[in-house]
């Protein structure tokens, strides 16, 4: 039997769809969807192309979500193989979005190609939520998509996200939520001078220091059963002309919280006020709402992925909620229940990256078997 | 009487000397030296060109020192009249240079001459040491000077520099000393990673805050009667690759101590390291040291150059050791004393820069006066 996921996955890799590009990636799984009862919806927002994909007009609905566009290939000397030219070494399919996420697109189709075939008369819907503007400033991908799709009042109960969840082996965890990421942007006004005139000037950086000593160190919650405790980070910080004789008048921070549902973003930003000013800093703040945490407890659909992946491969997954952000953040506010499950992700965004290809025929499997679960669960 | 100051210090003006340009001017200082029995050398290192000039071959040594080059004229727009056309308006020279210090050298010259006119068999010598890179990287200026007169012990016993040391009228203010400079280059090492993974990272930032906090407050001394405390100031600091998302890997800074006497160079780094050390950091530092502090205390220079204010204007002058760096500093570790005395600095490296005409042969008697109080007591 040829790995038809294998197949998918290399004509998706050899499009070279760097965000916002989908270079043909979509009208590919369209053609595959629509042969199989599928609607289909492009909706193209500014440079970004999405796909909005439906089979069935019931509830529940099932959606998987996924993005077609793929980071740059980065320093091409470093690959072995062309980045862009799918490539098996052994077991492995090389090729950048192997692993995020064409793989998993390709296991998507031919997951849902396998289950129409046996259950054409499935209950509820199956859904495509598909972007190309992922990995990108995430503004005209999935968010619009959600916007269009509650203006007409079209909701999604279940969503899988494809993401590459996996850490050791393919199915050892998947994410049933993710932090939320808050971001300030804090700028520290002092007084420019010569440092021969210490008096004459103020330095910004001297007075914030004990304020980010003691941000750095704070204590923030504790998280609980589904998070992990929410943590700061100073990304970037810049003061001074360069030249070793001047006062900077100016201190520029950016910090980023990732939060658990312990806290909220008004608390984080009113705790972070409360130190600033108990220094006595003169600043401004600009705070950028990255994403809200979201958590998909026991339900349906955690209870269908965790057993699919116990039927397919033997593991008992792990639900976690650690990691970056990934377009569920904008899919659970609306009510529906989110789980990310795709292949291992060491290499995700690197060079050289690549997928298992047994796993993709694994994750075929997966994602078939939570169909099977949620759609019909008389056979089981 | 014609200002045979503003003359030549308009004719100074208009060579746009900018660092390390002479641009003739030293040939024309050195031409009106000649003429009065000086024999001059022009030592040229690299892009700068010096001027050792001597008239006499006893001790002791007076010498006249300065600078020929300006920094850039800097916004042009900014500027009133045309920054290398000299101009006066009202009792004021308008010119890149005027402070800062063509207005001294000029004064030097008249001083000089009118003193040799006087007292043509004065006692000892009377030498210049001009260079055109000094608001530079004072690398083959001064020091390459002192270095080749050390070399063949050729000893400067007084030198008067021409620095606008003066803050509101001409005399209120020389400079008997400066502080020690010593610049920090540290780069805090921690573990770059993704702000949603921090246990994987070692934020560089959130460890050299407390560190940090603990320099600024710091008090290093007391200073003395001469000295005012050792000041730190932290110049430049940066880490951050600009994204939101990362955890630098390293975090630079670069800070810079304006020092007393009554500490060294060598205390100070102890101080640092140890309080580098305490905080756990991982670091490199390089130190640059930019200049010792000294002191010319008491003495036949200080005494006359007091007296010679107080004759031609009537001030009772104030010795101070605040301020920026000179060339000083290069001179006094060969033990000889100096004074700073030029004109009011309230323009200098600004737009619009100026001196007061007036005051150019006010500054031209004192240092005549102070020829006559040095190298011929007999007359006073
Ligand atoms: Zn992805
Ligand atoms: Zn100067």
């Amino acid at each position: 039997m040829t790995n038809a996921t294998l197949e998918l996955a290399k004509e998706l890799i050899s499009r070279a769809s760097v965000t916002p590009l989908d270079e043909g990636c979509q009208p590919l799984m369209a053609e595959r969807l629509a042969k199989i009862g599928f609607d289909i919806e492009s909706m193209v927002f500014h440079d970004t192309t999405n796909m909005w994909a439906r089979r069935g007009t019931e509830e529940p609905v099932f959606c998987f979500a996924g993005h077609t566009d793929v980071v740059p290939a980065g320093d091409i000397s470093s690959w072995h193989t062309a980045p862009f030219e799918p490539t098996v070494i052994d077991d492995y399919l090389h090729g950048r979005g192997a692993a995020d996420m064409k793989g998993s697109l390709a296991a998507m189709i031919v997951a849902t190609e396998r289950f129409i075939e046996k259950h054409p008369n499935h209950k509820g819907s199956i859904a495509y939520l598909v972007t190309s503007d992922e990995e990108g400033p995430f503004i005209n991908g999935t968010p619009k998509v959600i916007e269009t799709l509650e203006s007409r009042n079209e909701k999604i109960t279940w969503s899988l996200v494809g993401e590459p969840s996996s850490t050791y082996k393919l199915g050892d965890i998947v994410k049933n939520g993710r932090r939320g990421s808050l971001t300030g942007n804090l700028t520290v006004r002092g007084i420019q001078g010569h440092v021969a005139y210490p008096h004459l000037a103020d330095n910004p950086v001297h007075k914030a220091a004990p304020a980010l000593a003691e941000l750095a160190q704070m204590h923030w919650d504790n998280g609980n059963a589904f998070f992990p405790p929410t943590s700061f980070q100073i990304a970037n910080i810049n003061g001074g002309t360069g030249a070793s004789n001047v006062v900077p008048g100016t201190l520029d921070v950016m910090f980023n919280f990732r939060y658990s549902t312990e806290v909220t973003a008004e608390q984080l930003i009113e705790r972070v006020l409360n130190i600033l000013d108990a220094h006595g800093l003169e600043y401004d703040i600009d705070w950028v709402f990255n994403g809200l945490p979201f958590l998909t407890g026991e339900g349906p659909l955690l209870e269908a992925t965790k057993a699919a992946i116990k039927d397919v491969t033997g593991i008992e997954t792990d639900p976690q909620t650690t990691g970056g952000t990934s377009d569920g953040r904008f899919i659970a506010p609306t009510g529906a229940q989110v789980i990310e499950l795709g292949p291992v992700n060491a290499t995700i965004h690197k060079v050289n990256e690549c997928v298992r290809v047994s796993d993709l025929e694994v994750l075929a499997r997966c994602y078939e078997s939570i169909l099977e679960k949620l759609l019909c669960p008389e056979t089981q």
